[in-house]
């Protein structure tokens, strides 16, 4: 049986080995199997960044097993776990610490998951401080190769599973409570505000949109793309994961209007 | 049938998950095929650049399939593109934009061209600000798997491709006025006189070379290797491509002099 | 018969192409080797730290072909080598200024070993200032499929290589006076106090360690884990390698500290 093909995202960065090191383990234990880094960018300790990208990345990748780790609480008492989706048999394999949960929800809620923390598939002597290597990647590895999730860990109800804040957009009359949900390297800024969604609103294709942030009140032509505004111009669009987005043409709406994660913003037709 | 080989390179970055979704977008559709990632760290949005680091890079790659991205005109009218090489049946895939000429003419012109555009290989929905993953991902990972360039896309003058302004060396007498084509990480300065015009100069390895920028005459060795001048020093020298280069070793010979891409250097023996 | 596994480090970073054109190389040589990189994060031309890392990585990968490339004296006199390791049969092919000393002697020391400056498995013409691409890669490449070491160049004496200058900590009564071996992005300080070495120091997980570098004398915590620490604590813990380093919980012991590979650290019970 062929192996399933992995992806792995973390906030590891490039700087260190720490990425090579986990992929040399994956290699060791399963050879040829396939391995794709989503990121390694993610902000440090960002779980809710990794826990955005994951959710929105994870749809346009093969079913398989999904490596994740943003983990400030490493070496504490937080489990280890991996979840089975309930759509397309996906296995996430990761810390329960809500990095996982937003991309459990998006395909199709958790089938059921197993707490790998002691799992019989870790490498001995696991270290207290990079369970990335010693932990999730070999059983990430192992579970590519066809282990059963049992054969990782012992089962948990997939109720227990640690989840984030839930955030979303509230409608209020003609207007919309936002909130950002991640920032890019660009300062684009996307926001809980989805497709589906903005059928809702008044908030349409072409027609100016107010934007309000703490401290700033500013106008926004709602457009497809970029290169349908001026250089410098301040614009709404959908983003490519069909979420609404702020961003300056060739600049950063993230420094210009002091964005962060969780930043909310006020929209309404201008 | 073997998947023929995927490079790819971009100004996608490594922050966020652009690489790693258009490697995922590949994978579902061609699984087992190589890819391998030129690089990502072209500046944002510099065509130029990006096309000369293709043009550099792709004669020491196995002849396949070349994804290029670097695409400030996404979302517009410009077009998407396949274009089939003179030689090595290498095919380029990206923005028509110029990113692509400089490589295609390096590996023998180009033997035929498609217009991707609205290529039945992209996926749907198609976004307006990420074709790397929507357009040019999948279109090349369907022709490393043999598909034909005719189901790519309709068949276009290779003519009618947009290629850059051309710049290059002008030799006045002893004198010649040349280009800064690209400039490293390391502050190393590629200028656009190659190995072949460089003979018809009167510059020669180890004689000393008069270098003129706007503000300031120095004069530089011409050196093998770094190695051969002090630390600090500005030398001129023969770069592992074979074009004239500028360094200061263990310095930057791009911050020295404020040099940046199509920046005239005037050269003459000293 | 199946190629090796290759391994990868470098201090090419991810500006350039320089680490894709060395991979596109391999690729050509020997397609469908498994290639890991371990890092291309590697201090420019800090041989000490690139040596480091890759005799901490080592034990993790699959035995095979270790292509490491730190190399600033590039094109001078400077030999290439290819070591055989006394364990596991690795190869490891590099610049011989003792970046590969510490990785082949944590591998059962150099078993033999090859100068591969002149090697028939070359690119030609070579460059005076990317052996990388070059040399090194298509030399990995070749030996990963097989080639024997012989083919590769001229037999050496394993006792000619270049090796580092050998530190270590002194014990001196309850004192230690270790070394900084390490810097990671986090600012986390490794120290030449191995796992072993440790127990026969006065320094003992959960007491208190007074640590004292130029300027300041400060006590940590001996923790496990920098969860057991409040934000900004300094701490001393075992690292995932096993060596005794300095942190800061959520912070930078190397900034606040001042400590760069090379610095002397003084530890004793406090």
């Amino acid at each position: 049986m062929a192996a399933r093909p992995i992806t792995f995202l973390s906030d590891y960065g490039h700087d260190d080995e720490f990425v090579g090191v986990c992929r040399a383990v994956i290699a060791r234990i399963a050879p040829g199997t396939s391995v794709v880094d989503l990121t390694h960018g993610i902000r440090r300790h960002a779980v809710a960044d990794g826990a955005a990208v994951l959710a929105r990345a994870l749809p346009y990748t093969a079913p398989g097993v999904h490596l994740a780790v943003v983990d400030p609480g490493v070496g504490s008492e937080r489990r280890g776990v991996a979840v089975l989706t309930g759509e397309d048999d996906r296995i996430l394999v990761g810390p329960d610490n809500g990095l996982l949960s937003p991309a459990a929800e998006r395909l199709g809620g958790t089938a059921a998951a197993v707490d790998i923390s002691l799992s019989p598939l870790r490498l001995e002597p696991i270290s207290a401080t990079f369970h990335g290597r010693d932990l999730f990647a070999p059983v990430a590895a192992h579970l590519a190769l066809g282990a059963a999730l049992g054969d990782a860990g012992e089962e948990i109800e997939p109720s227990s599973l640690v989840s984030l804040p839930a955030t979303g957009p509230r409608l209020e009359g003609a207007t919309v409570v936002a909130h950002v949900v991640l920032v890019d390297r660009y300062g684009n800024a996307a926001l809980d505000l989805e497709h589906e969604r903005l059928a809702k609103t008044g908030l349409r294709l072409g027609r100016p949109v107010r934007v309000q942030v703490p401290g700033s009140v500013r106008e926004a032509p709602f457009v497809l793309t970029f290169s349908d505004a001026e250089p410098g111009e301040l614009v709404v669009y959908e983003d490519s994961y069909r979420a609404l987005a702020l961003a300056v043409n060739r600049g950063s709406a993230a420094a210009e209007l002091d964005l962060q994660p969780g930043s909310e913003v006020v929209l309404s037709p201008a």
